[in-house]
């Protein structure tokens, strides 16, 4: 079995992380009997766009014809490139144009890893976010008139599809008909954004009576947020819109102690297009060029894409080699410790 | 000095805690020496609905001449009543049509309240979340095409004015000047939403060139809510759109453990129209009718309407005699004791 690949580094320490995502992509390879055909791109960053005026080439969809799946370490460097443009014109572009309709956001509370939420131990948070992932509240849509004026009035229009929110909520009713606990929230705020919300509501309940046997709790985003930090225990699938989406699956990581962590599935379920591995952290630009960025959440998301590629004992073996090394060390310094990007990346290589 | 107060209960147990504001607002009259001119107000509640089919009379303006704020316990009541109906019916009208554009949060750490969060203690924490209150994500604008359809999708716009944004980020760069620390943090989700919000922080930009002192600090909302969770010392003042500073007025709340506790001010700071007081809280159904909902945050709402009402002595008595109770109790049993919504307004009350 050969698996090919797309490797986009991006920027920041994308290009830190993504090495050690192909070192344990070449051991697992190695154990587990299948090949890698690796596609090495350089575009799709911010010094790409400096030398070219854009974040991917014209035929950047010819160049990845074929491919299985797409890593991707991170992009956005704002100092030289401002965020809306490097990410529209790269991630958010992937995302719609390969219809990555879903995107996956597990967090869980790991042995070795310190929460910030008191008296919680691992187990007690297990959660997997199910974001919409190409429309919704993140458009280009509306404008500014009388800019410029006093008189400055901007509309910025959010956009929902029904064939776009029943099949993320289809696939997250799905994901919980798969879990012991058969429970989903529904994130909402159909109290305040009083066109698009009361619609999606009416819908999650149309799906919902698809499946008697999940029970089903719709709660207002604030409410939502603030129940992540107080009972997280409560929560076990969450579906939502691409902007609450966004905000929970950051919350969610942020309340196991795993922001750093996190990794995440962009997926085109029916196999149409290639799907997009990430970690959910940024390029960081802070931390950039010290080698002391934590490879996990690269590594995770290598592992998300092997499951995805057929290959779940391998995926299997890196969860294990990384809740191994969460457990015992080594440890970067985002953990507590001094290791480098490079010396976690090899512990994992070597655990497996 | 005379304050005329238009008091509203509303719905759940907006009904139960606001006879302990009431209690503690006659305590801090006698003491202060101001008087209390009540207007009892039945409408804006679901009650009232089911009995009229609108949530408030078509004169409720002219009923409100002449008051000097309003106080407000709940509105909503989902079993009945819609909660969008409701809402915009009464709450959001108010906000709107009295032009409260700032909505203000505090979120402090007690003694004596559980925090949520590992090892932070009282003092860790102490941030004021300033809300655009009357626009921008909370409309009814847009509609639904091909209804009932395949291709059904919806519109949902949000609308930003030049005038509406300018005046709540000047005025959390004023809050931000009057506090030690001049820290602003601005939210917004700019590399996500295209037109609003890049707008959005170029207008923050050009406002903050105005305080020089002040350090500002612009956060997207997805990693802002994270950071609430694992850095909420880093936070002075925060300025957000109306949904974002809807969430993060209950998140900020809920990493202090007070989320039972939190007051808010709806204000229209020209007094042009009347400010409403209320908590954040709602109208908690699942409790109503049992006398054990926390009265504090409708106290410390009442407060916060003294202070305004240019009672500074009066609102800081009502603070310490919080604080005090917070302390010493009795208590809730939200915060683990199990002492009557009357008993603590009583002990509030008698703290005075
Ligand atoms: C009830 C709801 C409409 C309201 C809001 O979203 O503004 C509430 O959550 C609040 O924060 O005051
Ligand atoms: C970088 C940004 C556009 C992106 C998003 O908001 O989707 C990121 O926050 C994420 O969650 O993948």
């Amino acid at each position: 079995r050969t698996h090919r690949i797309a490797v986009i580094p991006g920027d920041g320490i994308g290009q830190e992380v993504m090495p050690e995502a192909l070192r344990t992509l070449h051991a697992a390879a190695d154990r587990f009997g299948f090949a890698l055909d690796l596609l090495e791109i350089p575009w799709a960053s911010c010094d790409w766009y400096q030398a070219h005026g854009e974040m991917m080439p014209a035929d950047w969809k010819a160049q990845l014809q074929g491919v299985d799946a797409i890593l991707f370490g991170a992009v956005g460097w704002p100092a030289t490139v401002p965020d809306h443009i490097s990410l529209w014109g790269s991630l958010l572009k992937f995302r719609r144009e390969f219809d990555q309709y879903i995107n996956l956001r597990p967090a869980r509370l790991f042995d070795g890893v310190p929460c910030p939420l008191a008296n919680r131990r691992p187990g007690d948070i297990d959660m997997l976010i199910v974001r919409e992932n190409t429309e919704g509240e993140y458009t280009k849509l509306g404008g500014i008139m009388f800019e410029g004026t006093e008189r400055e009035i901007v509309i910025q229009e959010s956009v929902f599809s029904r064939v776009g929110s029943e099949r993320v909520l289809r696939y997250a009713f799905e994901q919980a008909m798969r879990r012991p606990r058969r429970h989903l929230t529904v994130a909402t705020k159909s109290n305040g954004i009083a066109i698009s919300m009361p619609w999606w509501d009416a819908l999650a309940d149309r799906i919902g009576a698809e499946y008697p046997q999940v029970t089903v709790d719709k709660q207002h985003i604030d409410i939502l947020s603030a129940r992540f930090v107080l009972q997280p225990q409560r929560f076990d699938v969450v579906v939502a819109t691409n902007l609450f989406g966004d905000i929970l699956s950051d919350l969610g990581p942020a309340c196991t102690g795993t922001i750093g962590l996190a990794p995440s599935a962009n997926l085109n379920p029916e196999r149409r297009f290639p799907s997009l591995f990430e970690p959910v952290h940024g390029s960081a630009p802070d931390i950039f060029g010290r080698n002391i960025a934590n490879p996990i959440a690269m590594v995770w998301s290598a592992a998300l894409m092997l499951d995805v590629l057929g290959e779940r004992a391998a995926h299997d073996a890196i969860v294990g080699a990384i809740e191994a090394v969460l457990r015992d060390g080594p440890r970067t310094p985002d953990l507590g410790g001094a290791a480098s990007t490079t010396a976690l990346g090899e512990a994992i290589a070597a655990a497996l």
